[in-house]
């Protein structure tokens, strides 16, 4: 399989990574930045790229990870190339693809990757959809090289999915910012919430979260919430991201 | 060593078992509730206890894990015990034991604890505290026969500590609620999350949580933003967590 990649970002990196790690050749890797596309060419033995007119039109597989906002002018770049085309994003619609490639979908990584950390995507699911069941065949064919878990899902679903991973990672990893801000501020060391961490993402892996909820919010702990509150006098944001998550503890615990 | 354990709930089981496992005897489990006194005097081999005119007055420990607001009729109860008094509480100041047994002080774990799951203690942070010298030394002994983190912490920076905690574990925990209903009302699997929601804390494990931070909020991606709002009309509360915690991360990284 001959791959073009167009993008050099995260997700950019870790999928033409694990291609060429699977065999898969990439021929190219398109990015604004030639010094982004050459760090990824290099890691992947591909030519880097940066005009729409180099770009290999007879590959089997266009990958677009690029921002969503730039998915629809790189189609229309790519308009009447040989193989399939498939963007990677979770909150764009498959139709800003349509009639571009020999077939076109969608490979959406549920994964948060940092270029610096390695992901083991055997695990990672992938949500695939396509323009026709002949594509849907293949991007399921090519999803299944790098990970046992690939499943059908809508646009208006992938939506919602990519909605909800803001709120289990994005906004997670900012608890864990504000936490840690708020250790430093007392010479404390984040070290010591890392186990705590650890286990609370541990937990949910066979339990409904829910059920697992602790804490002094779905106790009711007044005493316990009002000296918190004290605590984060300096901090009026702190307080109210404190009142608002505390508050919808309670109530969906009602 | 002889431990008698006040409390019965998540924090006095684990602790209670794992004293066991190390070779203490558990002399006696109290609790209000008789049913889970003899419960986890079962699983300890000791007697179960509901008036404090029974409590054994010659142990070496005495462990209180019941509920912050309880401690101080409790250690009035305790008032003249041969061994040393520790509570367990993140949020409740050392002094609330003073003038009690023959020594007191303090043994955090710093951990979210579910009856149902074990955990291992040997990597959980136990945050300790004594009214002299003589007692840290011993308590550094006791929390050191559990775990291999010990720290000699201070009353005002474990309510730093456990504030702390509830941003990173019962927030957290949290917000894979919220995710979790969200996927639910539109027919998706909640366990399509779960590897991000594992590589999300593992990340932090080696990375400052504000470098690894991904989303919409961090890139300033309005439009991205727009659509999750328009997504989430249905639901009040969770536009404004949206925007609240999309704001403090936008301010975080300016």
């Amino acid at each position: 399989m001959n791959i073009v990649c167009i993008g050099s970002g995260n997700v950019a990196t870790h999928l033409a990574i694990a291609f060429k790690a699977m065999g898969a050749e990439i021929l190219q890797v398109w990015s604004q930045d030639s010094k982004n596309a050459e760090i990824l060419a290099a890691l992947t033995k591909a030519k880097p790229v940066m005009h729409w007119e180099d770009i290999d039109r007879s590959a089997d597989l266009y990958i677009i990870a690029v921002k969503d906002d730039a998915i629809p002018a790189v189609a229309l770049h790519l308009k009447g190339v040989k193989g399939i085309l498939v963007h990677t994003s979770g909150a764009t619609s498959i139709s800003v693809l349509e009639g571009a490639g020999s077939g076109y979908g969608v490979l959406y990584p549920l994964q948060t990757f940092s270029k610096t950390k390695a992901v083991d995507l055997t695990n990672v699911p992938f949500c695939i959809e396509a323009d026709r069941p002949g594509t849907l065949e293949k991007i399921s064919a090519i999803a299944h090289l790098l990970s046992r878990q690939v499943a059908e899902v809508s646009s208006d679903q992938r939506k919602i999915l990519h909605l909800a991973a803001v709120f289990a990672c994005n906004f997670t990893n900012h608890l864990y910012q504000l936490s840690s801000l708020l250790l430093e501020q007392h010479h404390l060391k984040f070290d010591l919430l890392k186990p705590l961490i650890t286990e609370t993402a541990q937990k949910i892996q066979n339990a409904v979260p829910a059920e697992v909820q602790t804490g002094p919010a779905v106790r009711d702990d007044q005493e316990t919430m009002k000296k918190h509150l004290q605590l984060l006098q300096g901090s009026p944001e702190l307080q109210q991201i404190y009142e608002l998550l505390s508050n919808s503890i309670k109530k969906t615990h009602l």
